[in-house]
C-alpha cells in the first residue's frame, strides 16, 4: 500500500503534497553513504562501526530565527552548516568523523527542493571536510519552525579523547582555522544583507556574498578544520576545543576546565582583535600542546597557558559578554 | 567569566531570563548517567562505550504541534515520550539501550521549569523502560516553536541486527505491547480534553485522563516493552520493528522488506480492530518468528506469513491509507 501513496504526487512542489516516502526517496541518493556504516537509512536504525569499542557523539541544533535566516543562505548552505558545526565538535576531541544522523522539521510549505539543497550541502560538506563520513540515518517532521537537529559520530582510533581540562602552565596556546571572519561576514549581511526597512533580503544577500565571499563564505558555510583534530591528537595536544561561541569564551572554557589562564598574544589576532575574541560560528580548533610540542600543520600559536584564571590578552584580564547566549541573544525575527 | 553570567538571574523563571549555562546546571542533575558512558556532557562531545565494535542508532524529533499540544502534555510526559519513542526503535534492532543525545529548543518565554520538567521525564523513561541507558550529551536552542530532538544508542551484544527484511513464509507473527490504545487515547484527548470551541485545554484533559488513565497515559506517556526487544532476538526473531504509524502500515514494511505478506488474525486484534490496525504511537514491538521458535514472554501471536505482498487481516487485503503522514496529516494547529 505505501507504494500507491509514494505515486500519489511524484512531482508536486511542497511536502505537504508529497508524501513522506517520497520525500525520503528523493533525499536519499543524494546522502553520502558513510564508510563506517554497516546498515543504513530503511530499518528502525542504523548500524555503525566503532572499531575501537568506544564511539565520540555530539549534537547540535540549527533553528530558523535564531541560526540562520532563509533569506542569506542557501538550502545548500544550511546542509553544509550543519554538517560542518557538528563535525568540529568530533574534530575537537581528536576524533575522525565517522557518521551524522540528521532530523528535519520542514514547514508544510516547504518545497522539496530545499530539502534536496540540504542534503547536498550535507553531502557536499562531508565529502570536502571529513571523507568517509556519511548520513546513517534521519528523521523528516514537520513544523512552523525549519529546524535540523544533527548528531555527529567519531573514531577516536584508540586515542584517548582531548578534553578541555588537559591545558597546563606552560602550554603553548595554538589555533587551526579563523578567528572572527564569520562574525565579520555576518555584520556584513545585517549590515548590507538587508532591503531599505532593514529586513533579510535574498538579493542584497547574494551581492554583498559576490562582493566578499570570504567573510560572507565563513558565516554561511564555514569550513573548519576537521582533518586538524585528529593531527592535534596525535601530535599530543593537552586540551582541545571547537571555537563556535567566539574566542575569548572558549578560551575561558579551557582555562576554567583546567585551573589556569589563557593568554591570548593581542599580535597574533590580526588587525580586528575584538572581532577575533568575541566573534562566534568560525568553528576553529584551539588547543594547548605542551612546550616541546611539534604543532600540526594549520595550528599557530595565538598565546601561552599561564597560573591564574580565565582569560588574558597581553596579560590583561578580558571582561565583558564573552559571547552568543541563545536564550538571550536572539531578537526573535527570523527572515 | 562564565561564572558571573551564570549568577546573574539565578532565580529568574524563563529561559529568556536565565543564561543557557545556568539552564544546564539546572538541568544536568536530574538527568540519568549513562553505564556505558566513558565521557558525559561538558566538552565538545561525549564518549559512549560500544563493546562489540558497533552500535546501533536511531533519532527521532518531536514538534509542538503535530507531535503534541501543551494543553494536553505534561512537561514529564514529553521527556519521557521523546525518551520512550527511540528507545522503541532502539529495541526493534534487537539491542540494548545503552544512551541517549538531547536536544532542545524551547521558545523564549518557557519556564525553566517546564525544562527541568522534561529532564524528569527523561530519567524516568530511561530508569523505567531502559535501566542502565542514559543523557551523555545535549543541545539548547531558541526556537518559535517548542522541539525536541533525541538520538539514541544500543548495544547489539555480538549478536545480529534484527531487519524488516527478514520475515519468511511460514513464519508467526507477534506482537509485545499495545495495538490502538495510544489512538484511542488521542481521541479522547481530541473529543474530550477541549474547551467549547474545540480548542485543547487543560482543564479538560486532565479530567479525562484521570477518567481513563490507560488510554490517555499510552498516548501522552507510552511504556512501550523496551526489553523484549532484547528478548525477540535472543529468541531468534526473524524480522522486527516499532509499531509507531499504526500495525498495518507497519505490518506492511517488513512485508514489502520481506518479499512476503503479513497475514493478521482479527480475533486477536480486540474488539476496535480499526483503531487496532491504524491508530499509532503504541511503540509496540511486532516481530516474526520462525514456526518452531518458542515465544518470548511479552509476545503475543497475531498473525501468520503467507507468500504474497501487503498487508492482510484474516486472508483479506487491507486498503486505505495505513498510517499517520506528518507532512499531510498536520493541520497547522498547536495549542
Amino acid at each position: 500500500m505505501t507504494e500507491s501513496l509514494e505515486e500519489r504526487q511524484p512531482h508536486a512542489d511542497t511536502v505537504h503534497d508529497v508524501h513522506e516516502l517520497a520525500v525520503l526517496d528523493r533525499i536519499f541518493p543524494l546522502l553520502p553513504v558513510a564508510d563506517s556504516q554497516l546498515l543504513g537509512p530503511g530499518d528502525d536504525a542504523a548500524v555503525l562501526a566503532a572499531p575501537d569499542g568506544r564511539f565520540v557523539v555530539t549534537t547540535d541544533m540549527m533553528v530558523h530565527g535564531p541560526d540562520f535566516r532563509l533569506a542569506w543562505s542557501q538550502p545548500h548552505d544550511l546542509g553544509w552548516k550543519a554538517a560542518a558545526s557538528n563535525l568540529a565538535d568530533v574534530a575537537a576531541m581528536g576524533a575522525r568523523p565517522t557518521g551524522l544522523v540528521v532530523a528535519i522539521a520542514a514547514t508544510p510549505d516547504t518545497p522539496v527542493s530545499m530539502l534536496e539543497g540540504i542534503s547536498a550541502g550535507l553531502r557536499d560538506a562531508c565529502a570536502l571536510l571529513a571523507p568517509g563520513c556519511g548520513v546513517v540515518g534521519g528523521d523528516m517532521s514537520v513544523s512552523d519552525t525549519l529546524t535540523l537537529a544533527v548528531t555527529a559520530f567519531g573514531d577516536l582510533e584508540g586515542r584517548p579523547p582531548v578534553l578541555r581540562s588537559g591545558a597546563r602552565v606552560g602550554d603553548v596556546v595554538a589555533l587551526a582555522g579563523n578567528a572572527g571572519v564569520a562574525a565579520a561576514g555576518l555584520r556584513l549581511l545585517f549590515d548590507e544583507g538587508v532591503d531599505v526597512s532593514g529586513n533579510p533580503d535574498p538579493v542584497a544577500a547574494a551581492a554583498v556574498r559576490a562582493r566578499e565571499p570570504r567573510l560572507v563564505g565563513a558565516q554561511l558555510a564555514p569550513t573548519p578544520p576537521i582533518s586538524s583534530g585528529v593531527d592535534a591528537a596525535v601530535a599530543g595536544a593537552t586540551a582541545m576545543l571547537d571555537v563556535s561561541d567566539g574566542l575569548a569564551l572558549d578560551a575561558a572554557r579551557i582555562a576554567r576546565a583546567s585551573g589556569v589562564c589563557v593568554d591570548l598574544h593581542r599580535s597574533t589576532l590580526g588587525e580586528d582583535v575584538e572581532s577575533a575574541l568575541r566573534g562566534g560560528e568560525d568553528h576553529a580548533l584551539l588547543a594547548t600542546f605542551g612546550p616541546d610540542a611539534t604543532l600540526p600543520a594549520g595550528f599557530r600559536v595565538i598565546g601561552s597557558v599561564r597560573a591564574g584564571t580565565g582569560v588574558s590578552l597581553d596579560g590583561e584580564a578580558v571582561g565583558g559578554v564573552l559571547g552568543w547566549d541563545p536564550y538571550v541573544g536572539w531578537d526573535g525575527r527570523t527572515g
